[in-house]
């Protein structure tokens, strides 16, 4: 059986059973069963639980062995003394993927009986064919199979899209997602994955079946500890060049080990080496949930500039001057234009603001014919690889020209990478049609300038330069 | 005159002319009226224009002496070769204060004929004991004044409060601002003052006359390059202690020295000399826009603790790794709590998660009451100077305790800092109350850490540890 086989039950499910559904506001078993509904999960929805007949509206069944139909994928939530009998439940009605939201495994403080009952659960599950998102995790979500399999469900409302992220921390998930959804982001998720403890699962499995999901074009990554990275590291080497992956691994202090080995059962492991394995891997390293997200975006739908030479326009200067010194004081180049090009800049702005790289639009910020005439000059410049394209809000200001700038990146088939200064959600349309045609835009000058890094950092994993 | 009386005409105008005027939508003249009119201002605009009767509604006027009633603030929005004759205008008619948006000052090209009338201006301004913000500006703003006097009319909205901003760049005021306001940030400016190429009044001036404002807690600065730093350095010296002071300075690689120049007319000058000066004369260092904003507001409204010794909890395990890592790889202590204390938590939370410094209360999630009763037990502990409080959102959880962790802070007296892993409006009001009580709050746990991580420096400038 291919990866893709092995995994079609987790996330493409035809009917999904909650083993420990309950009504209970205090329990999981509630949630899992309330996400589930609110994702529009289009199959049967089956609550398990012995003492109610109904859940949440739904026929509930005293155990797995009583559901009229078919399983593929249980969402377990009980004591973890119960998962291995659930588990041969499981087993014996066909189940094929389970997500274990219950913690009390290899994390716990009594490591050996932990470890135990970890390894019994794994053994069992192994046996049967069954792959475990889990334990101890906040589950997963498939947005494009309608699924929220998760304890959380807000997270129904994810929104579709390229970027697929796996976590360690089901807690990361719940920072990250809500704070792109206030920032007004338009682009979305193809599966978020709470990893946890990994008992079956591991990231390497996941990076190998994700490298062939055509609803994945880039893999992000929340790493605490890993029991085997060198199977990440072997595994990622083989998906390098195929889908681009970003992580963000913490660990930079001690006391990390300790708290990540109570969180997930891992070991954080010394930070220096991760990094270097990494950037052997091909793998691209974030410093914060922030970056973590902000280069996968630019990798999600853009390739890599084929040389390091950027330029940076702005109709105001203040960006200018941070972009071109973020930009520089990270190996790329604000590259002199070519003679030709820079007299041609010369003749439409004016010389009281700085005309070379980077390049200052302050008297031509009402006419914004002028700065895409600009832009298409530095984008045919054979010096320039790339562009930081920021642009202002003013109440005087024509509205952000999403159409030219896709057109010119369609023509010169070199990144452009915006900055608006103006919440996202005002030019909403603009920036969905944007990325949906391979231009990432972001709320300030160093984001964007954070992205564009990344897209060279790719470069560079691809040995482009 | 001491220098709150010298700026008074300048920050708190009865009436304000802007000359230069006009209706025209591709003009800043007009946007200046209009910013004026957007935030209430309170006294007469007079809208100087010699070939319009009315701009806007209001009665134009053909020059400043034309103008009825006094005049204490100018709005200069002409060609930079007309501006010596306006301040000849403004000094006959005893205007103290101007404003000068135009460029074409030492930033331009012709750096000899620039820097000459500059220079012109200034010495007229000088004479006449007039006070200049610009030229090459976008303005400023007083909140507390009701004075929006900017070609931007959406500063009109900002919200009143306790930092003040100087800024050598409109831009970064326009890329900042809109920013925060998408975020639901409750905590507002007093005065944002986009310095530009600085005639007359430096970074130096303004801290001195900030320093005794009452309405500004904070002074925080973007820096781009200074013709004198000796100055400011010398004028921070004198007002470290009396208020924070927090500088994002850019010029990290060379490149910027041009564009700084072309900016605001000033060399970016070397970084680490700069880095160390700030040391030296207690401005705190930031290293993004939003560091700047975020340390700032922690500033704002708390003092440092009173050691390095930092407890971090939350009710959801992936920020407590997050914020171990960041504090203790940047100096901070997660220090061992008392065995009293412990035994405390230790009754009151199940030995499946990590109990001791940080503190993961995953499975007390749903009592905040627990999660309260941990967090006093942590504030009394003398081991602990101060509290990274995470709180996860989730469907199930009750809502964020801002009334009983307001208590606790002011019966500890120990910094509480608060990240929320939920969009910061749905939590609106409960976010205004901490923060007007001295809990600063954030979106993440990265940047609740920077944030404290602020509050340290302040208390190592102060020389407290």
């Amino acid at each position: 059986m291919n990866i893709a086989e092995e995994f079609k039950p987790l996330f493409y499910p035809e009917a999904v059973a909650v083993v420990g559904a309950s009504e209970d506001q205090q329990k999981y078993g509630r949630y899992c069963v309330q996400g589930l509904i609110d994702s529009k999960f289009p199959g049967p929805i089956y609550p398990i639980n012995p003492r109610s007949p109904t859940i949440l509206g739904l026929q509930a069944y005293p155990s797995l062995k009583d559901v009229p139909g078919k399983v593929d994928l249980a969402v377990i939530v009980l004591p973890n003394s119960l998962i291995p009998e659930v588990l041969l439940d499981c087993a014996n009605k066909g189940v094929r993927g389970v997500v274990i939201i219950s913690a009390g495994f290899k994390e716990i403080d009594d490591r050996k009986a932990g470890i135990e009952l970890e390894g019994r659960i794994a053994h069992l599950a192994n046996e049967a064919g069954i792959k475990i998102i889990g334990p101890n995790t906040f589950g997963m979500i498939n947005t494009h199979a309608n699924l929220d399999a998760s304890f959380t469900p807000y997270l129904a409302r994810l929104r579709k899209g390229p970027i697929a992220l796996l976590s360690q921390s089901g807690g990361i998930c719940h920072f990250l997602i809500p704070w792109l959804m206030n920032e007004g982001e338009t682009i979305g998720f193809s599966k978020v994955v709470g990893l946890g403890n990994r008992a079956n699962v591991e990231f390497a499995d996941m990076i190998e079946y994700l490298s062939q999901d055509t609803e994945t074009e880039l893999i992000a990554m929340y790493i605490e500890g890993l029991d085997n990275p060198r199977r990440l590291m072997e595994t990622a080497k083989k998906v390098k060049g195929k889908k681009p992956m970003v992580a963000y691994k913490v660990g930079r202090s001690k006391i990390v080990d300790q708290a990540s080995l109570s969180h997930t059962g891992s070991l954080a492991g010394r930070y220096e080496l991760y990094s270097a394995a990494f950037r052997q891997a091909g793998i691209i390293s974030a410093y914060s949930l922030m970056e973590l997200f902000d280069v996968s975006k630019a990798l999600a739908i853009q390739t890599p500039p084929r040389g390091k030479n950027v330029a940076v326009a702005s109709p105001i200067a203040g960006p200018v001057v941070i972009g071109a010194d973020i930009c520089e004081s990270n190996g790329l180049k604000l590259a002199k234009f070519s003679p030709e090009r820079q007299d041609e800049i010369n003749r439409l702005i004016p010389p009281i603001v700085i005309r070379t790289n980077p390049v200052d639009l302050t008297y031509t910020a009402w006419d914004v014919n002028v700065y895409l005439e600009v832009a298409k000059i530095i984008l045919e410049d054979k010096n320039i690889d790339a562009l930081i394209f920021n642009y202002g809000y003013h109440d005087g200001y024509p509205p952000l020209p999403s159409k030219e700038l896709i057109k010119l990146s369609q023509i010169y088939r070199k990144p452009i990478i915006v900055a608006i200064g103006v919440p996202m959600p005002i030019w909403g349309e603009k920036i969905v049609e944007l990325q949906a045609h391979g231009i990432p835009v972001y709320p300030t000058p160093e984001r964007a300038c954070q992205a564009l890094l990344g897209l060279v950092k790719y470069g560079e994993a691809l040995g482009w330069y």
